[in-house]
């Protein structure tokens, strides 16, 4: 019976080592998958988010974000989509400060919660609660059918990453991504985006899985760069604006499953205090900076060169600095702003990944965590 | 001349062997001073924001903080004061994420900006971006009267904590925390706050400088706790609501002069991620759980036993857990909810300062600090 369920288990895996390789590499797939029928040539169907949803999104004024984990670093993403492209005021919560504090439910808002499995517990009962507190419309983001959460919703998004088995979220997050990219249209076609812009915004989500698969090329080399990592106790992540959200996952990825004590901070408080920190246990990643901000990091850096700080930049752009003397730079594709929290991501990912192998952990079952967290 | 400027300096520090020690102790009498002639009886005086605080404050229906490191600390404090006192959204954001960034403007909406030096660069040029934004009206608080941030805000209320020399801030951070619980009974006033709520309110806050002398009582036993975390490399922070800011100024504090990896989380975010990490080099301080919260993290660091996970408790309440058994309580006078952060966050600051004296850092001056970050 053994030998049968690891075989099985095995053929599932195809050629990858783990579920969260797989799960990393069918993300192209995962996000048109997601895509498929919710776009026209050159603009987003009517109702994907539901039968009554052009009535409900509507009066929408303002959207509130509650998550848990990796959920929650879509959502802030989200946060700077709909404030930048939608022009719609959006804020982002943790599900369990959420459902502990008292706080004013802004008129018209859109309450929407974001959860692979839909049972995740702070979120369900911050979803409840938020039903009964005065809340113009309920929408779930999600990659079950039948939970608790899109039974419970007014409004369901379906993402459709197929069964995501690794613990540390790979595919759901990218495809959650999608649907929150999608809602950011929706809304701002209802406010200020025109029929060019919204042309202009599917087209770049169309090249998503085109340009993943692309970064997807980058494995072996980030492979060999998780060799720098593997000995270190300590990394901190640094990103701005829509990265900043994708540093905190990079970060969170990393902790998971290579049990490295990673951090992300905003680049811009990184003098307000981790400079302190930094020395050769604490290597720097640099998550699309662009050229001034990488400058700054330099010379900061410079500060710490004694202590061996080390700095790794994923860039979009030919890095204006010298590789060599602590700086390491890795090129991924060039794109768009608005779409780069989907192609910075990857690389993160395949970096926790491999050096969670290098370190020989349980990399689909880290230990302590479970894959929904159903209770409190 | 270098021994006379050792010696007029050993005098300003009085029996202190460092500014962060005397400026810690000085908080019960900044307190005082920042309160003094802002209260009258059972109320706070009208104007204490400037002249025209009544007119200005009047119309306001949301309020934005933007600030960095500490202040910014204080601001997230605030934001569960506003919203669970006063019934006004509040929303609080890292300057240099904030002015990077194409923000929805809020109607009405009162633009704070926190800062000890009032000349911290990221905050200056939000603000001043801001004043073109559409605010209704901006507000400085500051513990610098001939500041920058002073001398460009509409309102300005100062902070009464006297010249801090440590790089890493305490009696500005709770005397900003003053300003915004003062700043809270105005709004809430002119909203949803009656004149019974308001003498409560006001008595409570004056209770705060007789609180915080309790809590200094214990420095010494938290000096012998200091031995416990001086061959740590890393800490995690964990608080919830009002506390989940302190836990992140508690964790800054140790980052900062200690040179500990110290992170904060959200308490219900510990399962999405972070427990993975803890084992006898990381433990964990909880700040001011309550007991339902108490018994998880114990089941939870039941989890990680066999890695030697350790939690000790802050809290002002008598914790039914058994000592021992890698679990530490530090009893904190018992007081109120509201005030929680202020009593809260002294015992943190000096953890951070013995841990640091022990570990023989630089206290006052930690490694590539600033005290005040002008440069952006």
């Amino acid at each position: 019976v053994k030998t049968s369920t690891v075989s099985a288990d095995a053929t599932e895996r195809g050629e990858h080592r783990h579920y969260m390789s797989k799960e990393i590499f069918e993300q192209p797939q995962a996000i048109a998958n997601t895509l498929q029928g919710r776009l026209a040539d050159d603009r987003i169907l009517p109702e994907i988010f539901g039968s009554q949803a052009t009535a409900q999104l509507a009066d929408i004024e303002s959207v509130s974000i509650v998550a848990c984990g990796t959920s929650f670093h879509a959502g802030l993403v989200a946060r700077y989509w709909m404030e930048a492209i939608a022009g719609i005021p959006c804020q982002v919560e943790v599900a369990s400060e959420y459902r502990y504090r008292r706080h004013v439910v802004p008129k018209e808002a859109l309450f929407v919660t974001i959860s692979q499995s839909g049972e995740t517990a702070d979120t369900l009962a911050a979803l409840r609660q938020a039903k009964d507190a005065g809340y113009a419309t309920t929408l779930a983001i999600c990659n079950v059918p039948e939970s608790s959460l899109v039974r419970e919703s007014d409004l369901v998004f379906l993402t459709h990453a197929g069964p995501e088995i690794g613990v540390a979220s790979t595919k759901a997050f990218t495809t959650q991504l999608v649907a929150l990219f999608l809602l950011t249209i929706a809304l701002g076609r209802l406010k200020r985006l025109d029929a060019a812009e919204e042309s202009k915004l599917v087209a770049l989500l169309r090249s998503v899985p085109a340009k993943l698969k692309e970064v997807l090329a980058l494995d072996s080399s980030i492979a060999r760069l998780a060799e720098d990592f593997v000995d270190k106790q300590h990394t901190l992540f640094l990103g701005r604006g829509e990265q900043y959200p994708i540093a905190m996952e990079g970060a969170l990825k990393l902790k998971e499953i290579s049990y490295i004590h990673a951090e992300a901070y905003p680049a811009g408080e990184l003098k307000h205090g981790p400079l302190a920190l930094i020395d050769e246990q604490m290597p720097v990643v640099a998550v699309a900076p662009n050229n001034a901000l990488l400058e700054k990091l330099k010379s900061n850096l410079e500060e710490v060169r004694a202590r061996g700080g080390q700095l790794y930049v994923f860039a979009d752009f030919q890095v204006p600095l010298d590789e060599g003397e602590g700086v390491t730079v890795i090129r991924l594709p060039e794109t768009n702003d608005l779409i780069d929290p989907f192609v910075f991501t990857v690389p993160l990912q395949l970096l926790a990944y491999h050096v969670a192998v290098l370190k020989g952990t349980d990399v689909d079952q880290p230990r302590n965590l479970a894959k929904s967290v159903t209770v409190e």
